[in-house]
């Protein structure tokens, strides 16, 4: 890592986080974002609602970072004791900004359409250490602050996913940008399917021994595929583009052979683009995943172009009824068959009329096992009315998992079956 | 907090967390079973694969912690360099352990089914320090490692979430137990549906006021509810019980116009269990949310008990085809009304044939808004064959959040439908 960048660290408030109640998406998305303009975020710190936590913690990462990004801790209720804390600690007093509580009661009057309830408390919110250079919420009560000293910048954000993003898009990386001439970050990623890390770095081991230093490789696995992601870390953007165009298509056709995607995209999004170019229509027949398919398929928006919809046949008599799964299907092989799930796939494209389908049946667990049919048990199909592709999975992991592992293996299916339509 | 409890600290390690392409839902569980008994979580950190960092926060966390738990950096590839570290940090050195190794040839064999993928870099995950205690993974390769130093615990697992939460469940959580007598850590949670922070931190302004100082109440808005949380950190399990005892129903009462639920349970919990005891049976047409209500009932073990399946009606002839939606609701009132979700719960009921029904149909975004019906626009709606309840929501997130509280605003009001059939 070259030492010139500048480095951030991330302290997340609250007990939520360290009781386990709550999961930190937050982190994620400032991470990302910094990433993007050239700060590298070193550490990331959690801690609870308790002040010298919070005071032990600003010490500790002002020590090596730059920039100190703290979100939480800045709600309307009495759990909350952030602001006295930064107004201490940074040796200011509590003022009441004027231009915050116009907002507020704006926001109870237009927004929220209920202004009887603005109550003392949520004009509290307007409250800010003088200290601070006030970072105005468009969407929230609770502004953002932003102070310095000795050298360092600190940031306070709500918690609010929705408020952070917003200011640390419109106000916080702009303001950064202006602070740092920053080094430069990129990545490229693509993602292979049906090798384990290990095979792949088998296949890699060549290459991974002559990167330059600025240049690493990552391994991440996800939903039974792998990703591999080349960061460039250095000082100019056209040495580090010159390097990944360089890099990466060797990378790709040393992986040919299990190559998914050459982005970082989800294949619910390969998939819709390649339905709006060329101009089909898409439904799922489900049964143990439960709509999951289709949920992550129109999780795109835009997706009413070609997504039509699904026939979520949890009872068997919804396999019959609706999508002509054959009762002796059922009596013989059982619902979890190939026969089955072809069946599924041809009801499907009968009822939704679409062109494409994709259907699925299997044992997610823990319950619903037999002898010859253990939990982890699915089988999955994708196909037209031409051609069906089927595949048998055995997971062996818990009901969550195993039904995020299915909806992207089904989704993997789908576009093999997609890449093979276009050739 | 009492200072007697045994505290911890997560360290998480990898860059994949620091860019922000992984989102950490390891710590949380790690924190939540910790906390069942009675170890304090008091801080979470994650670094990247830097060995400097990762040597700085065990210095940095074991300064204040008891226990240091550590996770990530034990995978077959060569971007993972924790191990090393770990030997030179406890002063040990690499060997190879026998039985850890025979169990990977184990999984090679018999549950992976591919005895001659089995590569030197996989044997290598056999290596230990000398100077650890190997915990045994019995579902993956790499097995959990303790190290003691200067008094302090230090346990390091690896990332994969179902091999990790098998080791803390089976391994690390006797082990913890017997080596400290632990404090008593004590949470009840209830759940409140169509009132603000602001407004019940009002309603509870007394009651806060004279909380013992073992108890603290905590405020977490989810999904447009807001969950209230009384937690005891203190010596004794009586103590704490009789505590809660006495000042749950009080926060019972304060809230009761609010209450939706008296445990920390999701809805499609509470909605199963009623749907078991009164046997009945379920099912959803939705449109915008696109299954998601239904991947939710059916995330439930043993759902197909009382769930029978699902129309996902994402294209308006869908609609009228299986759910019997007319064209004149289509054409006058339009598919986001509350006339069409009326609709859809009727024609749902008949092709389905279940007892009770959810149906959904709005504007999630970003696109298709109109002017009279702005994004955030849905009608929901629960209903039987006599009786349907309808809500109008307007919401103004984005995408993803909108479909989340879509989707558990609408189990609110299917439970709002069961709690009114009861009486």
């Amino acid at each position: 890592m070259a030492t010139h960048l500048p480095t951030a660290s991330i302290i997340t408030i609250g007990d939520e986080l360290l009781i386990g109640q709550t999961i930190d998406t937050n982190s994620a998305f400032i991470a990302q974002e910094l990433n993007r303009i050239g700060i590298w975020v070193r550490r990331r710190v959690a801690v609870g609602d308790q002040a010298e936590e919070i005071r032990n913690a600003l010490d500790q990462e002002a020590m090596k970072s730059d920039l100190i990004l703290i979100t939480g801790g800045l709600g309307p209720t009495a759990d909350d004791m952030t602001k006295p804390l930064l107004c201490d600690y940074f040796g200011g007093k509590l003022v009441r900004d004027e231009s915050v509580l116009k907002h507020i009661e704006y926001l109870f009057q237009e927004v929220y359409r209920r202004p009887g309830a603005l109550l003392e408390r949520n004009k509290r919110q307007a409250d800010v250490p003088d200290v601070c250079e006030v970072l105005p919420n468009a969407i929230g009560t609770a502004p953002g602050m932003l102070f310095r000293k000795e050298g360092k910048i600190f940031i306070s954000l709500p918690g609010v996913p929705a408020e952070m993003k917003k200011l640390v898009a419109e106000q916080v990386l702009p303001l950064l940008s202006k602070e740092w001439i920053t080094a430069s970050i990129q990545h490229k990623t693509l993602i292979t399917a049906g090798a384990g890390e290990s095979v792949l770095a088998e296949a890699l081991a060549q290459f991974e021994q002559k990167l330059p230093p600025s240049i690493k490789l990552a391994y991440l696995p996800k939903y039974g595929m792998v990703k591999l992601r080349l960061t460039y870390v250095g000082e100019s953007d056209l040495v580090g583009l010159d390097l990944l165009n360089r890099l990466f298509p060797e990378l790709e056709a040393l992986v040919q052979e299990w190559l998914i995607a050459s982005e970082d995209v989800g294949l619910e999004i390969l998939i819709g683009e390649w339905m709006k170019k060329n101009n089909k229509t898409l439904g799922t027949a489900e049964s143990c995943t439960g709509g999951s398919i289709a949920q992550v398929l129109t999780s795109i928006p835009g997706s009413s172009q070609y997504f039509i919809g699904s026939v979520v046949s949890y009872a068997n008599r919804i396999k019959v009824d609706l999508l002509n799964v054959q009762q002796e299907t059922l009596l013989t092989v059982g619902a979890v068959s190939e026969q089955a799930v072809k069946e599924m796939i041809q009801g499907g494209l009968q009822i939704l009329r679409t062109d494409f389908m994709v259907s699925v049946s299997g044992i997610l667990g823990p319950g619903g096992a037999t002898p010859e049919k253990p939990v982890g048990t699915v089988w999955i199909a994708a196909g037209t009315k031409e051609k069906t592709i089927t595949r048998k999975l055995n997971l062996q992991f818990d009901r969550t998992r195993n039904t995020v592992i299915t909806t992207h293996q089904s989704l993997l299916l789908l576009w093999e079956l997609l890449r093979t339509n276009e050739g």
